[in-house]
């Protein structure tokens, strides 16, 4: 249930509206939008609410159940457009921002190699696994807290916001250390104890979206992360492809993720070409289309020596092949009214 | 498989191919490239054929049995972009091609206002359904030949070329003597009949992909076409969508078709946003998305009155939206070093 | 829309009710169940018709709207089960009918050999293909018209029904000489023009599902051949498979399709696990699970030398591993209360 | 890779097999059939290892390395099938196992009649959740230990095992107290880090598949939990729908899966027409398909008031129906060699 307060109500009233949710024993969240203030008032029974509790109070202007079963994503809540703000970084403003890396933290030349290719071509924030989720349980899994330090030198050495996996909710705290952006990757992105805990870190998240996820299953999964923050940390959507008959592509890229997250929800929207592709051969289609289609950026794998790389290697740009790439995507982005 | 004669064969050489391909009871397709002439030996039990028969013929460079069952739409046997031409037009040349129009024609008032749009906004083909494919037997099925008759006149009456679908082998020569352009629609994309009909008939044929095919079958498919048709009349894939679990559009657009065609054959490719999402709100991203992505064209659905479209009224552009959409790929054409 | 009569109702009021509806320019069908007569006003318009037309006239019970696409195929149509009868065969009723033989019809010898293997293990219909629809035009494409007569020679010789199929309106004069029942393949389920022409031809049609049609679009696609037809002809529906990711089996048996079409739809279904798994070792786990899943028949496919046949030899199963299935069948049917 | 001991081969020479492994940094796990000791090595980099090195051992018959990325669930480590036993209780073997309770413990009542109607009808497990996955955080999440507690309390007064669903690795110990078996759900198939715990906590486990995991993932999920135990506890899969286009039922339960694990694995495999379904009208059905198609088991769900159910109501069958159900599966179980 939404409770939307008139237009100038003063916070006293907006008070007097909280301290009823929480008399009938509900949760809430507020959203003090540039126009008006709107309370979402959460928990399991509230369609047995009846509207006119709150309707009656004073200075509040509309109340209304929502049907959609994402509530914190949604426009209704929120109409403004989030930009997620990490010092000086915003992702869902006017500016597009490239996130690039390998897929896993190998070693410290192939780190840093990769961060200095990134900052080079304009990227700003620099990726790369440390924890890495495996299909098989004996595959390389990832160089762990030793791989978020060699994150932390990139960082320090070049200059570049960090983004990374966390797979546990026991890791969150160790991840969150070091990583500016937390990743959850595409089989965990209903793993709810994990979203809770990383909802809870202080940093912004990135939520893939589930190999078979409807779009309206990941924003409620974003709600499972955005009802633990305050505001100001946020929620990055990440488009990675979904799981399709064609076979050609690892993950058939669902490019209209973007329009439809656009209309329904506040929050940003990135293009992972990489992981949809499973092919270095596609990915600058792919991330060209994400960009001309209105995505908020990109997440994209590159590598110093792709044919060596420990995991994902047939996906991973050459560093020159990405900075090509990225002159490209300036032209795009100017093309829609947008900067890199 | 597939017989490349060395550069600069005189033709009587390749001849002596082809005496012996018939000798042996096989067809073939010529493709004179630039370069070197290529011959495919077409049939079903090509898989038996010694390559040495051919091999060791006069001026003949290579021979290789093709694994990808798709022979004629494949880049092994034509190394080149194919350029399909209509008069002035080409389509899969630098030049971006739109094609617009209402999925039904409905009245003359309605079919002329459309194409003055189209023309106006600098597009160069107008669509318009007059046999319509659809689910209920009991749902409107078009005007038929009125349909074609009032296509004529607007072609007459503003200059546009013509497309539209055709849905049986009986009906390929009347649509034929009115079209410039034959659809086939994702229904009949493996209606083989159909397509040896259209295959013969001397236009050029796009080919939508069947809603839940393979990119392969539907290089298969095309090449139901190519083996009926001489050089130069051509067939044009056009993505439509694919079917999979989301329902938050009708289809999901597979934008990664395109530079998947665009590598492993040598046919143009074109985008429909229209159908994929099924909804006007969509359409202008995925557009956009197509030609970024490195569509050759895009085949768009616009109504002078979308609300009271006899069909898929709710995937129609207005005028004002088609004609502000089109500058908007022209900016994004240009990016991409195309024009439009 | 639907005009159910009072029970009892003399057939001149039904006729009443005919006539106003070709009075007002529609066509219609009629249901003469046991308990009372219905009619179905087909057209594409029929929503703007008002109920209170019909439910004036005499002896009208009720006149409903349905908001189904598919009508004639609806149980709101006809109540009770549809048994299909071919002479002295019934599908449908409490007897599974088993239809087997060989994809393609080869020779005489492996065509009588089949059906002989058929007739001695309890099945009732012999299945062969005489026109096959293959993805690349290069393909054996069936051995056409002579494989029909093999067909004929061995109904006559071995005592069979006889189903094959049919791919173009042209062919289906010709098919409905020779089979007792047409099968439509899931490429043509959407081929509107052959779908009236075999509705049109007097003979028992099985339509299988399209690979990714829905259920309900299938229903539909049932509406196109029983508008064309009179009483007693009727249609099966054969669920084969459908595309999913899953790439462990050729395509996903949809096994709920059998409750589901049993619940919304009178018509008989039967199961095609050849098909569907795309390998024998498969077969009879699912040709089980279709008979105890409430399934009317089983059209499967076997073959005298399954690595010798021209087409599908890794899905047929040998004449004795049919022949052990059906002994495994009749113990299943019996546990649900029918009989092979 | 997979060293197959001789024969008869006494054990101090398995010991030295396990020796060389440990010394080369690996882990293995040992399996001791009947005829012959297989043993896994296991680790991310055996595909370095040369298979000579244990070539040349004593009483080694053969070593080969596994293609397949599943490895302690493929039939080439274990030859025959795997029968788990809990108790009295076996799964896998000759009888077939029901269990079924409601989707969420409710109340001490529901809880008990709903454990009585299970053991009535001649079912062995009683299932019932405590731990709610839901796709939003603002639905009904269960009632935590309040919930084990009634279970455990039904297992007591009626005698029968207690099947519960863990959702996060700090749960697991207190989940384990209470009980039996431990269901991994369908969103937390690939949530690795709770399939190793669940591997180390003693118990049997059941995976369910995930919802658009294919069975090469399932079966390598189940690694991570089978590289966890030692012999005798024991992994079940669970088969519970995948996602598909389909909308008719909830998802679309892949019946083929019941041959296919059969083939390549030893692991027994269950069905659950519930969830797949979500409609109580179509779970007969599916549960006789899947005894027929050869499963081992069925999860079913059951409430004594459907309607008033708190989660998943409409895919409850009642008491009665359940009742009626479990005696046509007996005949089921009968007519294919097994008994309930």
């Amino acid at each position: 249930m939404i409770v939307e307060m008139q237009k100038g109500a003063e916070y006293r009233f907006v008070l007097q509206v909280l301290e009823k949710i929480k008399e009938l024993g509900f949760k809430y969240q507020v959203n003090l939008g540039e126009e008006r203030t709107v309370v979402a008032i959460l928990g399991a029974n509230t369609n047995y609410l009846d509207t006119q509790i709150f309707g009656v109070m004073d200075y509040v202007e509309e109340v209304k159940k929502i049907s959609k079963p994402y509530k914190l994503a949604s426009r209704d809540f929120k109409k403004e457009d989030t930009v997620v703000k990490i010092g000086d970084i915003e992702i869902g403003s006017n500016k597009v921002v490239v996130m690039a890396g390998p897929c896993s933290v190998e070693s410290k030349e192939q780190i840093l190699a990769s961060a200095f290719a990134v900052k080079k071509a304009g990227g700003t924030v620099l990726r790369g696994g440390a924890f890495k989720p495996r299909t098989s349980p004996f595959a390389f899994q990832g160089l762990g807290e030793e791989g978020l330090k060699l994150l932390a030198l990139a960082k320090k050495e070049i200059g570049l916001l960090i983004a990374t996996e966390v797979m546990a909710p026991e890791d969150v705290s160790l991840v969150a250390e070091y990583a500016d952006i937390i990743q959850i990757g595409t089989r965990n992105m209903q793993n709810y104890k994990l979203l809770e805990a990383v909802g809870k870190c202080g940093k912004t998240i990135i939520l893939k979206r589930g190999m078979s996820a409807t779009i309206e299953e990941w924003l409620c999964a974003s709600d499972y992360i955005l009802k633990e923050q305050n505001n100001g940390e946020g929620v990055i959507l990440c488009e990675r492809g979904i799981r399709t008959f064609e076979t050609a592509t690892r993950s058939t890229l669902d490019i209209s993720a973007v329009p439809v997250v656009k209309r329904v929800s506040h929050l940003p929207i990135i293009i992972d070409p990489s992981h949809a592709a499973g092919d270095f051969r596609y990915v600058s289609s792919l991330a060209k289309a994400g960009i001309a289609g209105g995505a908020d950026g990109l997440l994209i794998e590159i590598h110093p020596n792709p044919k060596k790389a420990l995991s994902d290697g047939a996906q991973s740009l050459t560093f020159s092949d990405f900075s090509k790439l990225m002159e490209e995507l300036k032209s795009i982005a100017s093309a829609v009214g947008r900067n890199i």
